[in-house]
């Protein structure tokens, strides 16, 4: 069991009387672990109707599920299959066995996620099962965090920043040659220190991948993760977003620190970015829609000259989201985007505006913050220094 | 560019001249990954048709994908949005950009993965566009691996028995008090050994998650990862199968070992599920039926006297498939199981029996081996020792 979680999934779904059938394996789908707290390698089959919430599992994972799951009743998948096969099915599939569960409950209408597999989805129609599709966010609850949920991004958030600060300490140690960064003699890379900062993060409990660590060109393209020498009096953009592997829940924070001196150029791309930030921040509210906050940052990088757009034949400016919840998934609902949504209080969401530019230098700095009712709490609390020395 | 699939699935949709369709994250999707050898967080579009390959990328992704991406055209996802908002549809969806895309290449007819969303499923549906479903394998070439593909797996192979090793090492070293084992006066845990195990993969360049390291009664339960003490003159079962970071290849290998003596039960056991495997060995072979193979280690086990089905109200006995295929995903086809597939020759599938019984004890031995025309090659060297002292 979960203790993060405790069973949110089954109320709500218990609330609404609709019948919830997902097909899924939850090592990558966050509503299916959400929905049964079972962890899994492959797919399995929830299913929450008429107040019970059933797990459909194979007999490898029958006996685990019986123990570890967070549902009323675990089924045998093989018990169903025999059954089937007394009936004359030679070879009885999947979705078979979950038409005969349907068939068995007087289920004819389930609701399902809208990634369901098109080919169950196709499977169970030719059957005479209808299907509504519920769009994202599937389970509404997700969106708004529970104390626990709070707590536990929180945790998460806490590792971020000391294995920040561990690298921000690596990078005061540090001495320039020739432009490069050299650390005791070895010229200091993005993979050495996106290294060191996933071993830091295992020994504390949490498991990342693809951490950003990137210097000048690299970190002008948002979602390069970083290679070779980082280098002196130039941006390096740091975007770390572990997960815990005890409640599974991520945080996401990003700075932009220059070792030694930046440019003026730097200086002033980096302040602008900062205040549009903290315009972001002060925007988020209960009821505040994120396109608004969207646009105003946008419109203020344009008022101070910092155009978005093709430029020299790649993008330039600040031309993604301004911020995404997060959760279960490192990118889940809502946006503060160019789509709109709403903002809800208990929603926790990041702010991260960047500029990228080839010819001066890239920014990004993210926090996560909590929605409130009047405004935001700030989750995060790691400092803002470009230059370290 | 990844140097192992040198764009092995572009090639074989052009032999079929059919129009694919692929709507995922190909971090978590591998036909994705596979298609497109492009790695991002968030769902993108992968379309091939009339020869030539895209991808259709947001803002964010596109310059990186243009760099990165093996496929002969990335477009931007935000233009056609453009287009759309100019012939007056105010907020266009993803499925209309999709379908605007479809339209432009006069596209009517498309063939998708099995996992296809069902909501991008009937959105393309209402458009007036038929969607053919494609059973996995969806990309065929996945199935039979390349020269490079083998060699991918023979790398994170050896990273797999170095850790085992280093694990054997380890256990060497610890003594016993009171049935529990003490390394260095501490005892030792299943959380510290996967964690000191998870640390060395990282080390060289791999990510492995829930490696089971299961002693005892945890070990009856096949995909318990274990916890708690590890004991001596018990069976321990590891089963380690992390990824390369370079390759994205998996390997996988399970082995049992007792420190000290194994009572005369789980001597038994250890030899009838090594039988079993050799059995099971020797019948992998192109033109193999998967289920045979399954069905023959079973028999002989019933043969041994050892049952498979419920007792005292948890499955006992040979529960879970023989063996699976691997690659870019832990877990791919073909399998051998209950479920009927005929091996090909370039195939690499895992042969892993084991027998649990809680009053006896647990005994998993797995190895990985390539499809042959006439027999297969152990891709696994690592020996089979019970006893360790």
């Amino acid at each position: 069991m979960n203790k993060v979680l405790s069973q949110a999934a089954n109320k709500t779904a218990e609330k609404t009387g609709q019948v919830v059938l997902i097909i899924a394996c939850s090592e990558t789908d966050s509503n299916m672990y959400y929905a049964s707290q079972f962890l899994a390698p492959d797919p399995f089959i929830f299913l929450r109707a008429k107040g019970y919430s059933y797990l459909l599992m194979s007999d490898l994972e029958v006996d685990r599920a019986r123990a570890q799951a967070e549902v009323d009743v675990v089924l045998s998948y093989s018990e169903y299959e025999k059954s089937l096969k007394k009936k004359g099915m030679a070879h009885p599939e999947i979705i078979e066995v979950v038409h005969a569960l349907l068939k068995e409950k007087k289920i004819k209408e389930v609701v399902v996620p809208p990634n369901f597999p098109l080919e169950y989805g196709d499977g169970l129609r030719n059957r005479g099962i209808a299907l509504k599709i519920k769009p994202e966010p599937f389970f509404e609850e997700r969106l708004i965090k529970s104390r626990e949920e709070i707590s536990a991004i929180r945790k998460t958030q806490a590792a971020v920043e000391e294995v920040m600060d561990e690298a921000v300490e690596t990078l005061r140690q540090t001495e320039s040659k020739g432009g490069k960064l050299y650390l005791k003699g070895t010229v200091l890379t993005s993979e050495f220190m996106r290294h060191q900062m996933h071993y830091s993060l295992m020994e504390k409990g949490y498991v990342a991948q693809h951490t950003i660590i990137a210097c000048g060109a690299d970190a002008c393209d948002p979602h390069n993760v970083g290679s070779g020498p980082l280098r002196a009096n130039k941006p390096i953009i740091f975007d770390i977003f572990p997960r815990s592997n005890q409640s599974r829940y991520y945080a996401d924070m990003s700075r932009t620190v220059v070792k030694g001196k930046a440019s003026a150029g730097v200086k002033k791309l980096y302040n602008t970015v900062l205040e549009g930030q903290n315009l972001g921040i002060a925007l988020v509210r209960d009821g505040a829609h994120g396109k608004m906050i969207h646009e105003e940052i946008t419109a203020f990088f344009e008022k101070q000259g910092y155009h978005t757009g093709k430029q020299d034949g790649r993008m330039q400016g600040f031309f993604h989201g301004t911020g995404h919840g997060l959760g279960l998934d490192i990118h889940e609902l809502p946006r503060i985007s160019k789509s709109d949504w709403v903002l809800q209080k208990g929603e926790v969401v990041t702010v991260e505006p960047g500029l990228y530019y080839p010819n001066i230098g890239a920014v990004r700095i993210e926090d996560m913050v909590l929605v409130e009712e009047k405004g935001c709490q700030n989750l995060t609390t790691y400092p803002k220094e470009l230059e370290i020395n």
